[in-house]
């Protein structure tokens, strides 16, 4: 059990919600089912946000109604607030995520509510799932530091967990949304959060920025924590700056636990495929760092194959 | 004394040995200088390797001729052999560096002798170091995996390092040669080197093959190893494979470390100028993963300043 990990697919959602390019309800589909293919059995799949403010997830209900049932596969979809969840549930979601930000300002400029109200709306979804028989994450953003007030107090995403977990989250998602985290920090942050709200119930969620994402990773890993977020492919970096990746890319992280001996149930050929599909889909610079590593290591095997 | 850090540059050997596009010895000298000026100390410069086998790194006498005396600097040359070593020793060299790969394939295909034939080389090498007063490294190469022989045995990797402290070697730098290396391999490995040499004997040289660099490092870190290989803008990787970077770019591992608070004596602004300048000297890709976003991040700041 202790072997075990496992990784949220977040390339739908996360990957997605920014990308210069739409895709339609039948491409996300058919990437779900390449993901699914690979052994994803953990999806966050869309988000039910105002289709204004994130045009790229206005199908968010359709995209529900598309995925076949599978009860091996664990779905969540974000909800901003409590419109989001009311749409969310008429969807028939079983599991919900809520997002608060740690900082006064990224509040503000992201949902334009205050910190305070902030809190009250997430509180306000979570008794409501609760109250519904749905699994709720709470994902407390800018858990290391801020794109506007710079380094993150850990007493403040400790303490705002904990409102989290009081009001009956299920599960504490503590993410380093802008890539800015170092592994010193990460491991007083999860090791406090750790100890505070037990490993079973944390799940981390790192970018992949500033490179550090699989010694985030790691580091994570050690204090205990076994469920992850990343992206197929890196999904959610910024396009037009090779290089500069936002999210960890699912195959990257995949290929690091694997080897170290953990099990994610997730085949490695299967996820390269994916994140090709994703490249086929999207265009230009998709894909985490291992595949070109992947591709010229399966391309030597094989011409190995061919001259045995 | 325990946060300071020793970041060794290898870019101008490890780098340049087998990169398509041949550097003067000017070129070199000029990149030598911008990395001074970045604060780096430590340098294994050259390698004494017979011309035919690396023309790249024919110049190795020239180069060292060419770099001004500085007692603040600590330079190192690699010496393949007895050969190798008379020549670095006529170039008035303090410091060298034997190879020993960690299996015997390695060993035939890289340099014709077998195993016991290149421990006995090394150890003969070593010994007259010791003799003359000169500093000696001696790296085991392939410590994680080996390209012919996969994953390599610990306890070899232990007993052949042992073989070289015994002859008086002043420092074992373990060398995950293919980049093959996974966080909890080098957990074990660098846990059992530092029980068994001290952590103050040994340095860490990992490639970033499969993205994994960073995290070996931090790995190691935690081991207790205060000295790392890396090599400014990545160098070292295939320059025809996009992404698919060799060594360990010497700038994402100062940020990772200065971000920890640790000490490495670098300025980050000047390696991203060096690895500048290497790009404009060896064109195409050059640059490790960090720098599209401190290049993006340098940028804002400059547009913030220029507004206020």
């Amino acid at each position: 059990m202790q072997n075990r990990v496992i990784i949220n697919e977040v390339g739908l959602r996360d990957g997605l919600q920014n990308h210069p390019k739409r895709l339609s309800v039948k491409e996300k589909q058919t990437l779900y089912l390449a993901l699914r293919k690979a052994g994803v059995a953990d999806f966050e799949l869309t988000s039910f946000v105002s289709p204004k403010a994130v045009p790229a997830m206005a199908d968010a209900a359709e995209l529900v109604a598309a995925i076949p049932a599978d009860p091996a596969v664990h779905i969540t979809a974000l909800v901003p607030n409590r419109r989001g969840y009311a749409r969310a549930r008429e969807a028939e979601m079983k599991g919900v995520a809520v997002v608060l930000s740690a900082t006064e300002t990224l509040n503000q400029k992201n949902i334009g509510m205050s910190l305070q109200t902030a809190t009250d709306e997430c509180i306000a979804v979570i008794l409501a799932a609760k109250q519904d028989g749905i699994f709720c994450r709470a994902y407390i953003a800018a858990a290391c530091a801020c794109p506007y007030e710079g380094r993150t107090d850990q007493a403040v995403v400790l303490h705002l967990a904990q409102k989290m977990v009081d009001a009956g989250a299920d599960e504490i998602a503590l993410a380093d949304t802008i890539g800015a985290g170092n592994p010193a920090q990460v491991e007083r942050l999860f090791g406090a959060a750790v100890e505070q709200f037990g490993a079973s119930r944390l799940a981390a969620h790192f970018h992949d920025t500033r490179a550090m994402g699989l010694a985030l990773s790691w580091v994570a890993l050690k204090s205990g924590v076994r469920k992850f977020d990343a992206s197929i492919g890196g999904l959610g970096g910024c396009p037009f700056a090779p290089g500069a990746s936002g999210n960890l890319a699912t195959e990257d992280l995949a290929l690091m636990l694997e080897q170290s001996g953990y099990e994610t149930g997730l085949s490695l050929a299967g996820l390269v495929d994916a994140a090709a599909l994703a490249r086929e889909m999207l265009g230009g610079q998709v894909g985490g760092r291992v595949l070109p590593w992947y591709s010229s290591d399966r391309a030597r095997k094989e011409r190995e194959r061919g001259a045995a």
